[in-house]
């Protein structure tokens, strides 16, 4: 850091099994990318490429060479996947995550109907290959899952072999964990986190009131995700009890 | 495209007469330009200054010609049309155009009290000089304009001299097109699609879910407009199919 | 400007004591930073490394270095401030402001309580060693102060030697100033500029909305603050009646 405060709550330092941050590139050139490793790159622990703009980004092997030369790990966003699922492209989805080096890799059934037993089955398949974060959650507002079933839900995929599972937000917030306004379905969360280690759940979270309400309720060191570029920096100090949000919050823990 | 996938929408090609994407330059730096010319050029049709932005930024005819060497079109928005003929200065404006080479212009009055037949006139005026797109719809949320009459205005305007006419919207998107809200005025779209040949139309769409409203009534292939730069590439995916807003959409309609 | 346009308002020249911009830098790249220097260094009098994105920021020194070389003047958040003063560390943070060579500072109380007579004195002790800026208004939307309160607070902290105040609104818009709908609370405002004279204000006001309800109020030369990097030109625009929103309201002020 640089300079001194006192009372500052402790961080886990990389690389991080938990309080890391998952940003989000939506398609940023290779000089906007190589920017946000010289402002975020000690702040982010690991970037998915959005949904599928892998596919049209035009020039994916240089962005995930500059990624990679800076130590962060990188997968492409859980509706690539789907997209070859449905397409019955699951062996040429195997083959990208080859042809492309990649060591992570999203499972997620937001916009598919998928038998869990199946997704299940992805998991278990490609985490010979890869590491496997699942994902949990309907990218549809209306198919509301109760919580006893995303604990279900998320036991199986750990079991399955997912290194860590996420809960579903969208880059926008507003649904899964969330209600269409974007406020946080509390009950689901603490009823989740007694059954499942918050080490082990990467929340998507991309508004700031999002992220403030998980600090608050997990500590500094929950795991978020869907975090824009530009927010990486302001994230750490909320995380830091170092913006209004959670000023007095993290002092009085600290005292 | 980075891979191959099954069943996405065909989408025309540069240069593009529809299916086109107008993106919103409001005050990029040189270095910005070139950076969304590498990431998102292929998928950007025209480029729109937005109002009157060319007036203060410093570094105007350097921008244009990035865009110039990209093979990418560029005008200046309406409104500073707008502001020169409001103070009588129209001569001027032409001059304008030619001492900064434009191939492409805007005629609107969406800040501006302008009898029809005037508006006409100016277009056809510019039309002789350069190639000309003409907006319906006003900036100030209270002037509704019924559905007949936005037909009327844009047939008019098409057999003045424009080569598309624009529906309002604004950066924000609510106005014109929108409600205050931001929701579509949709009985007005599908109005205006039974007397306008939709290839003729660019839709200010600046909001994800405008985009996915418009391109799940018309296709992959509509015009859209007011996008701003970085969410070219996001709008490049849902018109392929490619997020989950029209992920289901386009495997329906393609299977 | 780029070209001649009659009938524009008359803005204040830099150095800048009235109608100035202050950026908010939330924690831009080096080269982001440089970019928002070419494109919009004419429009921008004072940056703010917002809150205490400072602490955390990689290249603080270099990114100090370049607004220096551009001739504007950089201020830490008023939080940073706080978050000494809150752990007795006040000395440390004067010693800071000696280290990073500051000529600025903020006093703020948005996020601690602090007596006033005690928040007159931080401001009295700064003013000896920086030019002073001092915050008025909590960052806790249930706080709200009557404006004979503002008014009273504001000219003791400028008694005490603040170069301006500083209304509060955050990086969002929706307290201090605004209601939680971002919407200004008129009455206070009002209220204020018949005691304190406007020259001396910055509000906050980071919302368009925001921008143009005081520009209309006030002119185009008001003092407007916690400005997005990439919102100076517009808001610029606005300032000079060239954007849909002012575009009438100056042009019948100088008809």
């Amino acid at each position: 850091m640089n300079f001194f405060l006192k009372q500052i709550p402790e961080r886990t330092q990389k690389p991080r099994e938990y309080g890391f941050t998952m940003a989000m590139d939506k398609g940023l050139s290779l000089r906007e990318t190589e920017d946000i490793l010289e402002s975020s790159a000690d702040y982010i622990d690991i970037v998915k490429l959005g949904w599928a703009t892998s596919y049209v980004y035009p020039k994916l092997k240089e962005k995930l060479q500059l990624y990679k030369e800076a130590g962060i790990p990188t997968y492409l966003g859980g509706t690539l996947f789907e997209a070859f699922v449905v397409r019955n492209q699951f062996d040429d989805f195997r083959k990208l995550l080859d042809d492309l080096e990649m060591q992570f890799t999203e499972v997620s059934d937001g916009s598919i109907q998928l038998p869990h037993d199946q997704k299940c089955e992805f998991i278990s398949t490609l985490s010979k290959q890869v590491t496997v974060l699942s994902e949990v959650g309907s990218k549809d507002a209306e198919k509301i899952i109760p919580p006893y079933k995303w604990i279900e839900l998320m036991q199986k995929e750990l079991d399955a072999g997912a290194w860590k599972v996420i809960g579903e937000a969208r880059e926008s917030g507003n649904v899964g964990l969330f209600r269409s306004t974007g406020e946080v379905r509390s009950g689901l969360v603490e009823e989740i986190l007694t059954k499942i280690p918050f080490e082990k759940i990467i929340w998507e979270a991309p508004q700031k009131a999002q992220q403030v309400w998980f600090i608050k309720l997990i500590g500094a060191n929950v795991n978020l995700g869907n975090i824009a570029p530009n927010e990486v920096i302001p994230l750490e100090t909320i995380r830091l009890g170092l913006r209004g949000d959670t000023f007095n919050h993290f002092l009085s823990e600290t005292v």
